[in-house]
């Protein structure tokens, strides 16, 4: 079993994995309930790790997911990372999320910056002195109407770019992180919320290393487009 | 009974209501059926206002809401308003939001400007150019690395501040509706983001004008704080 | 396009559909919504079955299911079933229910009987007296204990089996409607209740059949197990 | 602080603590989170609990409840109760449930009795002979159609009464469980299912003290009707 992961940085922004409750053998536990079979100790020893991994696996390998099971394994998350990915991420309603707000909280002055190989070099020096000079700039706006003009935070964040970092708490079921994996993982998604998604699905194999394994086998490689 | 309202003009902004499903009186037949009275048409007839009144009061008025029949009541409205007020407003999770995207759609190049008596007229006088100048900055940048270096749109976003204004289509039920107005009518919530509430509880008013009596009686009004 | 159906007779229970919100057409502006293609009635004329249908397909045909514009079309049905299909029924979270109680009303004396083919004529006739023995006998216990013995109703329902019928209102919109169909009308679902899917399904398909011909096309008919 | 309680028995049933995620000190750190406080150590080992408590309190006490702190801290629950009182339970719907299903497992021989004081001494005596009967020929008539008719197990269970016990596994967030405990301790709420509400509000309080006597403070005692 492969070291737990408490924290990767991800750009100037991070995830960190605080809790996890349930895992692989209480989403066992729950596919059984309805068959009957409670969790009894002397079972749970004798049961090798291969007829669980084929139990976890035939919750999701067909055309009809059995997601309930999935559901009582949840995962907290707290993750920094550019607004407009955020803006994204918080799309995904089942789940809680609690954001840090401008309304209330100074912006902090530090930004996403793009760099090779996600733009090529000449386009990356074509542009970054005017990307730079827009985010300080709208920074720098930021803090004059507030400081000077007496503008409240909750206006005055309105010249601030997308690109400047927030942060958030993320408690998510297993079930809806798949879902979220699944669209955030594929080459159609955001190249940087993907790096997120590629961060969190490292976490994710840790944690739950029999559900995670049968994500990848069935639904991310099952490339039916 | 109220004029229907069709668009209502919010700053630069505005509030189209498109459908509503269901309204007062399938709430009513909702809250019967578990009473086992089907609605038959001689009886709903002889129903007078005052008995459906008392019965939609009677699911918001006590301690216990009771609000599986009013989401059988289901509205869709388009909106149009800044993304600082769409960043708190897709917040509410029961509903269905598509909001167009700048990863593939340009931004609008018009954007939110505060008046009075949001601001005074001094502190207004004092930061509007500033404020002004900050927005078109950040457009004219993001245009810049569109188009004269080749950036993807959904990295060149990232410079423009947040006052610039986004479209979505929303469908929710009249229950997490309520749940949405009691929290953007609230004093504590942001000004700009009040305005679209008062707007919406307009048209709420002309749709299911019982259910919103009973709400501003019984919700609205009730402050306990 | 096929006439609207408003009644199907399942045995002796029955689906009633009662509104729908939306349809194909509000589906298309909503997935246009993010591309900024507003709907304009000039261009929405103009626009031919054929393009719609490749819109709409393209939001189920990959791995990956839009699933957020097909949201915005909701749909009302009353439904009279044994208690046994809607136990299974109303575990179905997305969308709202509101079911007849037996807390505070009679039960009705009428219950789903089996027949030929669901059992071999052989089976039926071997167990159907003692069935509806059971079954009367039960019926026949619940109201003697409220009237003899003045036992209150919500217990003494308590000894009459599951095979009565109930009622209940159900708001859905489509995509949820897509899942219980999906796995109600599987060849693993019980029976009695992948009649009231057929049922159902033969509404959708008159309601909005540009979408349910995508769903039978990409998903029903997908047999990946 | 009281000591956890991990099982307690309602009537032939019982309740089961299997896992909380959270606590106190997580829906603190949410709540912080948007004024940016991230939780260090040794702020939290300064706070007293006196201003935790005011902190959690103001959570519930206005009349716009903050749920979405409260949300991070979830509870698994194994339960055994009668099916009429667990058709209601299930009908909540913001957590996951998964219940021993009769399609495939045979019922199980025990079911709920009712007893004084319930019922007065008269009312029993008059009425559990009846009430026992139609349950055991209902058992009874199950088995036999299984056993002697070869019926499937999901029809014949359509003869017993919904008074056997069932278990189901519970995961559930602590503001959804404010709820169905708002709606279940309730005197409007069947005796039976308030019964089990109380054994889970005991839990409840050893689990989150700070959170469970906000609760009662303000949402459970505040009785405005």
């Amino acid at each position: 079993m492969k070291d737990k992961i408490r924290y990767i940085q991800v750009h100037s922004g991070w995830v960190l994995h605080e809790e996890t409750m349930g895992g692989d053998q209480v989403i066992i536990d729950a596919a059984r309930t309805c068959s009957g079979i409670v969790r009894a100790e002397a079972i749970v020893e004798s049961m090798d790790l291969e007829s669980n991994k084929t139990l976890i696996e035939r919750l999701l390998k067909g055309k009809i997911k059995h997601n309930t099971p999935i559901e009582h394994c949840v995962f907290r998350f707290r993750v920094r990372c550019p607004i407009f990915v955020a803006r994204q991420w918080l799309r995904h309603r089942i789940g809680t999320f609690n954001e840090r707000s401008l309304r209330r909280c100074s912006a902090k002055t530090d930004y996403f910056t793009p760099g090779v190989p996600r733009l090529s070099e000449e386009k990356l020096n074509n542009g970054i002195e005017i990307y730079e000079g827009a985010m300080q700039e709208g920074l720098a706006s930021y803090e004059y109407l507030i400081e000077k003009c007496g503008w409240p935070k909750e206006i005055a964040r309105g010249v601030v770019g997308t690109a400047i970092y927030t942060e958030f708490l993320w408690t998510v079921n297993a079930w809806s992180l798949i879902n979220w994996l699944t669209k955030r993982l594929d080459k159609a998604a955001q190249y940087e919320h993907r790096e997120y998604a590629q961060a969190i699905l490292r976490i994710f194999e840790t944690e739950v290393p029999i559900l995670a394994g049968a994500f990848k086998k069935y639904i991310l490689d099952n490339d039916e487009d």
